[in-house]
């Protein structure tokens, strides 16, 4: 065992706390203030298209293609490798997009590269990667609990040389920016196929195709997450040519499932970087100031606080990164017991220290002076984004019957 | 003892049940879309004008002033009596309105009542019964931790025949408002007292008074809670007349005291109606909709958060309802324990609850289709409100420690 | 609402209050001495029976038996009245016998007031009533889940004019016990009846019938329990003539069901002394040693502590006398939602708070030098005892959902 | 990064496994009998004995001594390389004996290792190593709040060519056992040095010296850990020669800071095989037992249990390993955020883990049938052995404040 970083990984980490150190953080209220004063909230602020240039400039771009695709651009990073750059980029909410690394375009891109038709990566993947457009993930629908994927009822039929996509969905993340160009869209080609995870397929929609309509943002705890955004969606009766089949037809659910291993790895990653900033800025917050004849961070609630968030961050981390590696020496398949250890762990956690850091900061923790109220609600929101944990340890626990149950390995 | 509601209380429950069925439930979706639509945010709706009016006609009106300012108005009620209201008026964030029972105008008036002169009475409590305008209370400060108050900055400085105020504050809920027409200011007349708590004191100032300066409105985890709104200020030296001090220099704290107790159970209430209405609707969606061939109810994981939140619901309505008696028997004073019980647990509680039932919402539970979201905003914000949990924390353990350490009763 | 005792109880309160100070605490060294050194540790120690003549003759004596049956003893007091008197004995672990007042007889005695014939009230009430003898209520067994009652498999089978019962039971309270002499049996009369909550009887074992063997105490966190033990039983084909059995063939659930309302309140109010003692240990302990330059209680996060578990005690302890009215009123079949609610909260609401103590008071706070361990396995077994608290948590989970759902009363 | 254990590792790890499977948990119900039939409680169980000849014999012993004092024994294993094996131990909580590496035994061979001169190696440390007697550390006081070490009392006086030493010690793990030949004593020998740190020395007295009187046995939670044994000591003005002092005068506390790094590591490595086990155990439970129709597996409260535990597990192995790394890397001084953060989170985490699976188990999970109430009684002991986990928060949150805010690194 070695809990050292690979020198590459070392040197990347560099790197990009330098660019976030130069280029980012200082930057931070200007980005808001484009934001807030752009005539389109869901386009790119000026100066994300710089920082965007700047960073593909200096070689931090794509960072997150695993290195098996390394041909498509990248560095050739491990999972575990990339895991702490992602940190890096998790202390800014939207400093991922900067470097070509944001979800559910990572996600997206990796599902083009590992199940995209040559046709398919010429057409959507070559520009995702330059970062020319954006692209969204349409599984969520509202009517049904989505969390259990046999339920979606969205369809996706076959008619001559075309399918038919007739169905609604939500809080589909990027939808709303005026860069999506393209929906992988998850329905049901095969409804009563008795094997239910057999019914699914998943198909390319661009976002000029008639019939998709997008009906409206949906905000979580007060925000809507511009310019990305979470969408409602109408696919009415959307007609793609066939080719835009990912895969096969039947075969949406492995698409699925192969997409998740890292994305949630990542989601985790740009968590714990949310946890450890917040950290930080309980640490200084704790300095500056004074109740009852003492520094804040002279009482001992507060240091037992600071002393739990720094644990549960170290402890995150560690489950994280060697879940990272899990996938990488042993696919996500292998890994998935670490996959959902992290999933139900680290968001939770990233909610609870960046509560306690709220509470040390008074109400101003709350607003917008900084960054820890959206950085909670990204955690809070990720306990259910990719399905809510209680589905994960569902799986999880029954896989641990099953294993300790059938053979006690000691004792 | 006797755990059944007074008559009293039983007849203006069932009185505002019927009102809230009738009037406010079904509009709730109508009031939201007014808010987004209106030109000015921080204007009243029309719905709110008109059912203030028809809440007045009712008799539903003023419920909260205690029974010894029954003269001002109100029908008599204790604060045992009204608490169960207050829970019913919490069930809608904005219901409390419609009865000129919400915070901070609520606690204003209280502290014109108890502290105003006949002067201040008739020139500002008499149109906040009216709900003809609205106030704010500025006591917290963006520079140092407010919670403890000895910090403060403020300064009212006697000058002749008026006061000068000049000092910055935010978090001032009402302040955005259009109608927000008077603000009561704490600050410092006297930073030099060797008494700490006789330093602070507490005058009017009108909103219209020059050198008042709203420079800002400021979110909770993403609300800004229009048309209220919570605001930073600055009084740029701003004089007003003498009279406008609160029953004396010096008495700052004392006052500040003497609003809270009955303040802090409100929200405390009003926190329980969020918490219990949250219960109502994760059941309902339980027995909505289905994962892995079950009702999302029938999972027990499901029925335990659940149970769980009912039984958290009914130790917080019960020490919240304990308290209020405690405080029409031996004044805020003597109930200070308890008073600083239901604050440190009530808020937290609802927050916990509502977090259970978005879960079982899936992601749309964190959207504003629900009151889910917003709920748990006010929840968490009142973990702040009034003082962080953690300097009531402090002083109740302070006095448990002298209390049971000195007579150790039995044993 | 009242939230204040009856005078009836307040009168008993301070009687009670003063027994303990003046009998119980100053001995209870004495008495885990007596235990000690016994040749037999499941004997009454001396000072015990000492005790209990004296409390009868104070007339602090069967003070559990409820209203309705006063012609047996008591002093006529409803649950409600009851409760804090059990409070108060549950200071003591082992002070509840020294009224007659101590689970299991308590409820075992509750049994053959509602249940019992004359002659079954004659030949072993009586005793009971007078302290003479002890029983033990024979459910739980080692093979099945019993929380699952349904899953039991003890038999009763009716041959001739005799019930032969055949089976393993164990963590039966009390049969270690020398003066143990009656056994409450649950076991299946008709096992195969379609009906499940049908199949079960109860029947009365003598301790002395051929066949009755106690195969070994069993501890729980150490602790034995003695001089009453948790024992494991077999009836081995014990013969008792058909008139033992109670109320009637297939009724075993419905007196299980009878049986468990205020018993399990007994349990709460006595967990409540419990945590409360410790409490005000803790506050003691707070006052009265040092670390790093200030007394332990002068460190915030020991006020935390003993402000939360401060706040969780008054909640739980209004919770659990709310039960008590509501089965006072109510009956315990309507009142069941509350009974779940505080057999659910109550018992881990006072393990955190022995915890939490416990830590106040450093290594020695696990030792027997103060009451704290032995409180904390009294708490932590009646997690189980009466059933896992899952097995309450789902059933009220259930019924919430089934009103709410059903009938959504607002919103 | 290499998540990997190094070979020699795997190969230690494998043959412990055999060695447990085959040898130790076979035995495990022997044992507690022999324990519980020896006439004397606090002598080595004949079994012990004989596993202890096997154990060496296979090479399996001493392996916690570090590889820089390899000449002594071990076979030269890096912290990081022990803790697996740690946690395979401590799997059954007196295996570490059989394996020479229990504690108190592990620290105090660690000090003499260190700090011991050639004569007290050969002296004590040889017949330790040889595992033919036992050891004790003596720094806990029954007076003083020892958390803070500087409150210690007990004092070490020169006196011409002996040291004097005057004391009452309480928790002194070990000294009940009948081979306990040495004790190593913290107290102070210059109490009024106004450097705090300085005051204290460390001694080494022999247990059959003139004055040293073992007043009593102390529980924790009911259990008192025979035939090791937590014990009350009087140093009744022993005298010993004044070569027996460590170090020097003055360097206690040093001492006493360089044995506590490892040691903790080896608490908590074990705490996780504790935690583990009861994993599997609760997994074999609820695939044995059926309740309302399904397996108790079946309930998704149930796998959520699981599931959690598992992914607390996980957590605390990383951290543990990777403090485990930090040590053998930069020394104990370096990696003491680490150390902290391991020890304030595994005991915590174990005992909710264990406290989850007796649950699982029913009544049955408190007793003696299985390892899980002892568990649970050495994870809650360990919260509090080193000093209280709040003692550890206090250092590592004024440590975490101190970084953060004198140069806050990245935005």
């Amino acid at each position: 065992m070695n809990f050292e970083l690979s020198p590459k990984a070392v040197k990347y980490q560099r790197q990009l706390q330098d660019f976030m150190q130069a280029h980012v953080y200082p930057v931070e209220q200007d980005y808001k203030q484009q934001l807030e004063q752009a005539s389109n909230r869901w386009s790119t602020p000026p100066l994300m298209t710089k920082l965007k240039a700047l960073a593909r400039e200096q070689g931090l771009w794509n960072l997150f293609i695993p290195e098996q695709f390394k041909t498509f651009g990248g560095v050739g990073l491990s999972n575990l490798e990339y895991a702490p750059l992602a940190e890096l980029m998790g202390r800014v909410l939207w400093a991922p997009e900067v470097f070509n690394c944001n979800a559910p375009d990572t996600g997206n891109m990796e599902v083009l590269l590992k199940y995209g038709s040559a046709k398919h990566q010429a057409r959507w993947l070559r520009p995702l990667l330059e970062g020319e457009i954006r692209s969204a993930y349409a599984m969520t629908e509202p009517q049904i609990a989505s969390s259990d994927a046999t339920n979606i009822q969205c369809s996706i039929t076959r008619e001559g040389d075309n399918y038919t996509v007739n169905g609604r969905k939500w809080f589909i993340t990027g939808a709303m920016h005026e860069n999506c160009k393209i929906f992988i869209v998850m329905g049901k080609s095969d409804p009563t196929n008795p094997n239910r995870h057999q019914q699914q397929s998943q198909i390319l929609v661009p976002a000029d195709a008639a019939g998709v309509e997008i009906i409206r943002p949906l905000s979580t705890l007060g925000y809507d997450d511009a310019p990305l955004g979470h969408a409602e969606v109408r696919f009415n009766k959307v007609k793609v040519p066939k080719e835009n089949l990912l895969l096969g037809e039947g075969r949406g659910f492995e698409i699925a499932q192969g997409r998740l291993g890292p994305g949630r790895i990542h989601h985790c990653m740009r968590l714990i970087g949310c946890a450890q900033r917040a950290l930080e800025l309980g640490c200084i917050r704790a300095n500056e100031r004074q109740t009852f004849g003492k520094l804040i961070g002279e009482h001992q609630s507060v240091r037992e606080a600071l002393a739990q968030s720094y644990t549960e961050i170290q402890q995150a981390r560690l489950l994280t990164l060697a879940t990272a590696d899990a996938i990488d020496k042993k696919g996500a398949k292998e890994a998935r017991d670490l996959i959902a250890a992290a999933k139900i762990s680290v968001p939770v956690m990233a909610q609870a220290v960046i509560d306690r850091v709220m509470q040390i900061h008074g109400a101003g923790g709350l607003s917008d002076d900084w960054f820890l109220a959206e950085a909670f609600n990204y955690a809070r929101y990720c306990r259910l984004a990719d399905g809510p944990d209680e589905v994960h340890m569902m799986s999880l626990g029954k896989q641990l019957i099953k294993r300790y149950s059938q053979e006690p390995p000691h004792g």
